[in-house]
């Protein structure tokens, strides 16, 4: 019965139907523009660097131009890190190359590179559990078996190697480490990613391609040393501007509290970044966009195109710094793909499942399952959640993210529009919701 | 009636009945174990290259653990090219690297690269239509519209702009040339290849990957001027040694004419050449070895594993020189990756029509068509057919064959083994109608 009464309020709110609000948002136009033309105009635009700048001054016309109120900057500077030459080959008899690139904060082989024997393990517990003393002065290779998953739970499942691996093999004496990508493709391009290591001395840590350290993993088990030939030289190039572009639907009622969608703006340097996360920012544009046409809302918009989230999620740091967590009635990013809403979360509190309720329903005809009332999340939203910001995510399929997922693959012809604009839909439906009646103009 | 007959007479010919040796050839492990240790022990293997001679020293010691006799390298020199490094950049408002990779017989930027205006066209027929003037001095842009074709048929349609193009720019006075690569994936992996100058001056001469170009055409279409920074630096470093290795299974007609099945042995130097061609050697070694181990063929099997086929098919060309092609039955070989044969074709005269339809009788089992009894082809085998050799051609599905071809990712994993594997019983098959009646030892 919630269903039909939550259906009934919510058309109550709009002159139109929602069904021909949705059927409307699944033609959009607007999302794939933009997305088109920052991924295109832009390119890639790494956290902190001139092309960042280029995307905030792109954003900033394009935002006005489309007609949101209030469009600005914050800016901020955070440390920042580039990436240099990158090559690995394999010496002696089996001499070839192997692709590798990498990871976000990576130590420098230095412009000679190091030579070094390899280790390697079939996973990370496997790499934890044997001895340092047989990891000094080598250059761990860490395999996994990360599969793909539809909400990209194999991620962090898989992601040790990746995250924690660096920093564990610089304290047991490693000369550098290699991990096999933290991907689920089979393409010849490796996927690059932050890494931290704490207090621990960085060393060279990069990424291969899954089909390279496929290669590699067959070669050690010839069962001769392997010896490779390893030059990566990124540098940590100190504090750098940055910066979160705002841009605003103002709300019939300025006492409200305010609705947040947010995205990330930047991208790896590898490339010009459509599923993370141009699609995300083109989503929400969109999606407040169709809001702002149909008339004004209860409650303001905000929408937030972060900075330098892949990087070290500084945007959505410097962002809860500057606002109260308090002030918004619900946060939401999109941050995972182009690909459909499947499911919807929230974590809206208890008082509110009504609402959470009429949001469900409203999402059903899109195909978007009921998910958790007690979770939801975003990393650039997370600062503010903790803040006591009510969260809600639409959850993307994840199928193939993690093809893409930081490799110089993340390009516009992955997309397929169809899935795409069910995200627009998806998301003006959760305004029609969220930030309450519109009206007619 | 006569594929009735025809199985009939293949029957008689072995203890065996065809279904058994077509099952168990199905089921084989010979070529997977080929194709694995060649692609990994040896990795990639440009023609002309010490990695090419590795591949000779290893090719030898396998053909010879496997059984076969009189195995041997006929060794040629040939003109070698290498590639440097290869860089390119989009200056300006819309700053972003592309990702190209330097055709073979390019030539060289120097090191400090060049910067030039790029003119786009959007096929190979536009580029020749417009006038040399607009192109003086410029990067020459050049698009396509290649779909996959199951005969491949695509490749010589829409490859002009690499077969031909840099000559032609270079004829016109262009900078340099880059093009969209030729292929049919949307990785964003550059198709090499070689291209030739004849008597006109190398100019650089690249090709960007499929995404690289939709962007590189997007930019163009903004309608202001595009420059381009371009690093490419090969080199033609003279002659080198290269080889062909070649193995026989006795006949026990030393007069009858022989059967020659081949492939190539080098490849690109971007890839350890699985589909193009570690595939082709591995399933007729295969084939032979499975004919030899089900006793003495009437004809000699003579395998032929040419050297520097990407880079000019010098094997080819020295060995025809050195052997006459009316020695041979048949020759064939298989070079269009790893997918199922689909089609059989033939052309060994009009007189040996029966001959053919004995083989294509024997054939259908495995899902395989009859094609032209008029046509065949193979690069290498190519000049021993001008010679007067008759040919045969077991065509392989190419409808995913130029998403790999001359890219990186033309690796192991790419591998359908039940596709790979009915190569093995469409080869096995081919040389017991073709090599006469096995005695069983």
């Amino acid at each position: 019965m919630i269903s039909l009464i939550a259906l009934s309020a919510l058309a109550a709110a709009s002159a139109q139907p929602l069904a021909d609000i949705q059927a409307d948002a699944l033609e959009d136009e607007i999302a794939w523009e933009i997305l088109v033309d920052l991924t295109t105009e832009v390119g890639p635009r790494l956290g902190g660097t001139s092309a960042e700048a280029r995307a905030r001054a792109w954003s900033v016309e394009r935002l006005n131009a489309l007609g949101f109120s209030n469009v600005r900057v914050e800016e901020f500077t955070m440390p920042t890190w580039v990436r240099g030459e990158e090559k690995a080959r394999v010496l002696g008899d089996h001499s070839q190359e192997l692709i590798v690139t990498a990871l976000g904060n990576s130590g420098s082989t230095g412009i000679d590179g190091i030579k070094a024997q390899v280790v390697g393990y079939d996973s990370y517990a496997d790499f934890l559990a044997a001895p340092a003393s047989e990891q000094q002065g080598k250059i761990v290779f860490i395999w996994h078996d990360m599969t793909p998953t539809q909400d990209g739970s194999s991620y962090s499942a898989f992601g040790g190697a990746r995250f924690f691996g660096p920093a564990e093999a610089s304290r047991r004496g490693a000369a550098a480490i290699l991990v096999k990508s933290i991907g689920t493709d089979n393409d010849r391009l490796p996927h690059t990613g932050m890494t931290n290591f704490g207090d621990a001395t960085p060393i060279p840590a990069g990424a291969l391609s899954v089909p390279d350290a496929g290669q590699l993993r067959r070669l050690l088990a010839l069962g001769k040393p392997i010896t490779i030939d390893l030059l990566m030289t990124p540098q940590q190039i100190g504090p750098q501007t940055s910066g979160n572009v705002i841009a605003e639907v103002p709300g019939r009622d300025p006492d409200a509290k305010k609705v947040l969608v947010a995205c990330h703006l930047d991208s790896w340097d590898n490339a010009p970044g459509v599923f993370d996360d141009g699609a995300g920012c083109a989503i929400v544009a969109a999606a407040a966009k169709r809001i702002m046409d149909m008339g004004q809302p209860e409650r303001t918009i905000e929408i937030v195109w972060y900075g330098a989230e892949e990087v070290g999620i500084h945007g959505g740091r410097d962002f809860a710094a500057r606002h109260d967590g308090t002030d918004y009635h619900v946060v939401a990013e999109s941050d995972f793909g182009a690909d459909r809403v499947w499911r919807v979360d929230t974590n809206i509190g208890e008082n509110r499942k009504d609402e959470a309720d009429r949001l469900r329903a409203a999402l059903a005809p899109l195909g978007i399952v009921p998910g958790s009332y007690t979770s939801a999340g975003g990393a650039d939203i997370g600062p503010l959640m903790q803040e006591g910001a009510p969260g809600l995510s639409l959850r993307q399929d994840g199928t193939r993210y993690f093809d893409l997922h930081h490799t110089a693959n993340d390009t516009l012809d992955k997309v397929d529009r169809d899935q795409f604009q069910q995200n627009v839909a998806a998301w003006t439906t959760m305004l029609m919701v969220m930030a309450g009646p519109v009206n007619e103009e």
